[in-house]
């Protein structure tokens, strides 16, 4: 691993502020297009078919979430995702609830078998149910069994290195320790906060992030999402850091946007606990 | 009424996280996600008709909140409806606007009739118009006219019993003061505030937090009810009291959240204010 | 000009509360609900053409904003907009990202040729873009060519009157200065603050607001929108002179929706910066 290019990546972003086409879900639309002007970059979303391909070819990178898929966005995603495999764009795929439903699982191991999926960022239940097309996952968090811990590391990590080598895809598996794989090895991000769990989102978020991180970083994919992944986590700590007396999940969800935007090289070279695990 | 019932109805949604179904409007859809973590439930949502049934069948509750209907969420909305009338799943139906255009009053009354609904929750002129099947409300509010005050409260709490007998749901009607009543009593809660009229959406994270609290106390409906509507109201209290100078409705949204991600049964049990009318 | 009618104009939409029906995009619709909110307007929100026409009977202006149009959405924004000309409410056009597809700017285009637009409410891109028919745009931001600056203020002054009276419709670009003309005269604005690019929104809720202010002051159409564009630009103000260290535009969102909801005739008399420029 390239320690500058982590620390690199996100100053990458900050300068190029990458236009980043976005598919995602309802319920926290809004949250991403923050996420993305809080680290820099600039975010635009549209999910009519008719209209996905004129924006995906000003963009420089595309995320797919399928939180709240329909017909209509299915096919957007389908027309947007040639366009950007045609371009050469980065697609970042979000499962959102693979394994809940069939229409998840089957969409997201479509795109996944049909369109060159630059990096996949999900939950280990959703990373599963992608792997195997199995329903365990309850509803869009991860089955207490799925969850990465210290003593299921080793183990989880190497399923993230499998599903990469399959999928050929960056595998970023989030949760209270994070699982970043390619085919080869694979790092652990100790950086987060329980509370990022007490707010709809954060997944989200971070697969635009990871969108914006990949279309400013090519040739570094890698280091790109270890930095991409590292900060939303150490943003997660710094907003916790934040809370006062009488502060809930309503001022946290702000607090964590806010720490987007106050992150620099600095502060997360300082804060990132990455680890080789593989 | 069961005071007991009432403050345990707040811990068990706490202990038993249950995982929600809403198929609710596009403006709040964000605000009603973050208020069900904040209460310690866990939402989904999915509008999508290939996909409901599926998402439905693995939570515990489901809303269906008419704010932004469409023709897609509309036949949704019946799908999940039927799977969870035979899973024996608790329904909250919030008619908004119900009485502001025919589709929306057709569709809310349409709900009702065919499937057995739980709780409705909504303000007196939507509950006027799910009654009459009449048209009079202004947009998403309430009339001049329909608001419960002193005056009119025991006439308020027969209407909505008699709404209650024929609809075999609990009414929840919501506003200066909430009316929760069943075919055989009412009672009347005066917590609230008037800030909660200046945000968009505390009515439709109530109807979901509803769901959260129906699921987990099956047996306690009415209390349950009055459990939910009195600690949102409460808890709009205890965010009015946290504003200061240059404060508007954007603090104010996040305080409420706030204020119900910190709310517990002791301080529910002593800041509700529930009187039995009927 | 009339000053008299510029701070009356705040004043009016506080006094009449005007009901605004707003088919508008996914991301920002929350901002918009709570924006009119703040100002003292209501909102509603359809976009089911089997719905929108009862929806804006009983409103009185109708914002069209195409930020996440969609096949559903197009055909509403043509029911709602016949209804409302036939009713003679002011009609706002938001015109999204017109240049960056061909669908954004044919529609934009469509509305603007086939119904009475009282205000279109956009970027110089944008703006160009319906003016052109080109494909300009750098997504939803203006093109850094086309931004009004010190140097070709006259110029895109200029322009603007000539959108006018093509369009038979006050034109309102703003960026870092702000123009508000009609087919004579036009007006600059050096209100409004660098961090409300940084935050997804700002432009959305303005033309919300731009159609409660055209809705209660019809026979001061200009003054209304100088009014309702100079507020914004201080709110934007007042909210970046309140950020503290660690806040970023997550606490930024929140404290411009403060102001505006803070904001009086006094407020803006005091802070408004407007000037005749042709």
């Amino acid at each position: 691993m390239n320690n500058i290019a982590i620390y690199q990546a996100l100053t990458n972003v900050r300068e190029k502020s990458p236009l980043v086409h976005n598919i995602t879900n309802q319920v926290t639309i809004n949250d991403c297009a923050n996420a993305l002007l809080a680290i820099g970059a600039s975010p635009i979303m549209s999910d009519e078919p008719q209209d996905v391909v004129d924006i995906t070819s000003i963009c420089s990178a595309l995320t797919l979430n399928i939180g709240t898929l329909n017909e209509r966005s299915i096919e957007a995603m389908f027309h947007a995702a040639e366009r950007s495999s045609e371009l050469g764009h980065p697609i970042v795929l979000d499962p959102v609830g693979a394994g809940a439903s069939r229409l998840r699982t089957k969409t997201a191991g479509d795109l996944l078998d049909r369109f060159p999926i630059a990096v996949i960022r999900g939950n280990m239940s959703e990373a599963k149910a992608l792997a195997s097309g199995a329903t365990t996952t309850r509803g869009v968090d991860a089955c207490p069994d799925d969850i990465v811990s210290e003593t299921n590391l080793v183990e989880s990590a190497r399923f993230a290195c499998e599903l990469s080598a399959r999928a050929n895809a960056i595998v970023a598996i989030t949760g209270p320790i994070d699982i970043i794989a390619d085919a080869d090895c694979a790092y652990a991000i100790r950086n987060g906060s329980p509370l990022q769990e007490r707010i709809t989102g954060a997944g989200c978020m971070l697969s635009c992030m990871c969108a914006a991180y990949a279309a400013t970083a090519p040739s570094n994919l890698l280091e790109a999402m270890i930095a991409a992944v590292s900060s939303m986590g150490l943003a997660g700590q710094i907003a916790e850091k934040r809370m006062v007396n009488q502060d809930g999940n309503g001022s946290y969800r702000t607090y964590l946007l806010d720490a987007l935007y106050c992150m620099d090289a600095e502060i997360l070279e300082a804060g990132a606990l990455i680890e080789r695990v593989i």
